[in-house]
């Protein structure tokens, strides 16, 4: 299924896309994150409300929001987990080119989050330098704690795109990147969750980015160097991974900041984010 | 007032603290985050209410949770904020020993918060080297963005005592500090919030930490390199702080990483922090 958040008609609600239109999740579940909760049983009663629904809203009559509006905790991210991204950004900045030997976890606040089409603010008045990242985004599904990789993908729920919109001049000067990512509107998320029956494999998948219509970054999820069992295998050695967590798994090479000269964004330009399998996450930046 | 959140015959609940035990609070907010939330008028509510109640609960008789046992969002912490901490730290890894010109913002998950005298868990399997921080965390009362130095200290609520749990072998190998800073337990907070009236400076606190009753931290928040008032206006000409944020301040030197040799938690330890004004926050280990 690919779940979507929704505005329509004055309300936020939940739904889900078919060929021919939105169904509303309404009657089953207040929220993305209320359906997350609600574990196999609750999805499976979706399914069937979706499969068996004889009304639809057009899908161009709705306002998508990012399909987790408010996330309950900040939005985990990796760094540096494509090889020719890492050595693109670490030659940027000067230091040795050598590939993280263990992921770089980092987070993104919650108030970063925005939905699809929304402007991304540049704030020109704190960062000359903002960047893309796209990104296949892993959403949590069942409390996890102690995970094997051989069984970490029964705890994901689905997957997204975010875009990890990024202040290179204050990612350098603050040293850690929690601030330099989590500038208001810095965390574009959508358009939908798919649900992960329909992509049991999400390491073969093309990801790409394109700035005004030309593409900045093209590659395929297979080229991570920590993949998402290996990634929640860490996490859940030490720390509570709970339902609705969101993890980023970084970005492939082609950001601004690996370009020689470099190339930062402008207002009026637009990104589009596109990972296999999922679809197209498109904001403007102003 | 000494606001608590509380465990008493099978209830959690919001209290203050008086001289002659918890005057409970229940009737007027159903958690510390709601009382928050309800800004300068249902606070001043509050400070009526416990001016006027004639019974309370002896503080022996009720069990103390963190004061805001579960956060809508990561705490936000500073590295590297007191110059003493920053040399010994920057030393023992054998980089440059230069103080940072700008703050260090990294993030705890929530789900590290534990109570006081909760155990904290070692976790010997992934971490041998456990250690202490003794922080003086701000909790934040208003929504917050652009915000002046001169009138940042009336967006906070009040103090509190946060033990940034870290866990240094994990810090060095992953490089961004969420993951050795967030595992489960890694950040015991309280006794309880002191409101800000109570503070109105709180840049002139004596600050210590204490392992098994030696001391090992002990300096005054006026050391601090970046004031409150500093990093709540660096964070808000970016992001939105919003009520019942949380910001670990930094911890001043002697933790166990900057000692020759290194002294890492064991088993059957105990830690108290403890904060001028504030109280003492007491953790064993195991």
């Amino acid at each position: 299924m690919k779940l979507i958040t929704y505005h329509h008609a004055g309300q936020e609600a939940l739904g889900a896309v078919r060929e021919d239109g939105v169904v509303t999740l309404s009657s089953l579940a207040s929220s993305m994150l209320a359906l997350i909760d609600g574990g196999p049983t609750l999805l499976a009663q979706a399914r069937e409300l979706v499969a068996q629904a004889h009304s639809t809203i057009p899908l161009d009559q709705v306002t998508l929001l990012a399909p987790i509006p408010r996330p309950r905790k900040n939005i985990i991210c990796l760094g540096r987990n494509y090889a020719a991204h890492a050595i693109e950004s670490l030659r940027a900045i000067g230091q040795p080119e050598q590939l993280p030997s263990h992921p770089l976890f980092f987070s993104k606040a919650p108030t970063a989050v925005t939905h699809p089409n929304a402007v991304i603010p540049l704030m020109p008045e704190i960062s000359a330098q903002r960047d893309w990242e796209v990104e296949l985004a892993v959403i949590i599904w069942l409390p996890a704690r102690h995970v094997s990789k051989a069984d970490a993908l029964d705890y994901v729920f689905g997957y997204t795109i975010l875009n990890d919109i990024s202040a290179r001049d204050l990612q350098s000067r603050h040293q850690q990147f929690f601030f330099s990512k989590s500038l208001d509107g810095a965390a574009p998320m959508g358009p939908w969750i798919v649900t992960s029956d329909e992509l049991p494999n999400p390491h073969n998948l093309r990801i790409q980015l394109r700035l005004n219509g030309a593409t900045m970054q093209d590659a395929n999820t297979s080229q991570m160097i920590f993949d998402i069992p290996t990634c929640i295998a860490i996490l859940t050695s030490g720390l509570t991974l709970e339902p609705g967590d969101i993890i980023a798994t970084g970005t492939p090479s082609g950001v601004g900041l690996g370009m020689t000269p470099q190339r930062w964004l402008q207002a009026g330009e637009v990104l589009e984010c596109e990972v296999e399998g999922i679809g197209v996450l498109r904001n403007p930046v102003a």
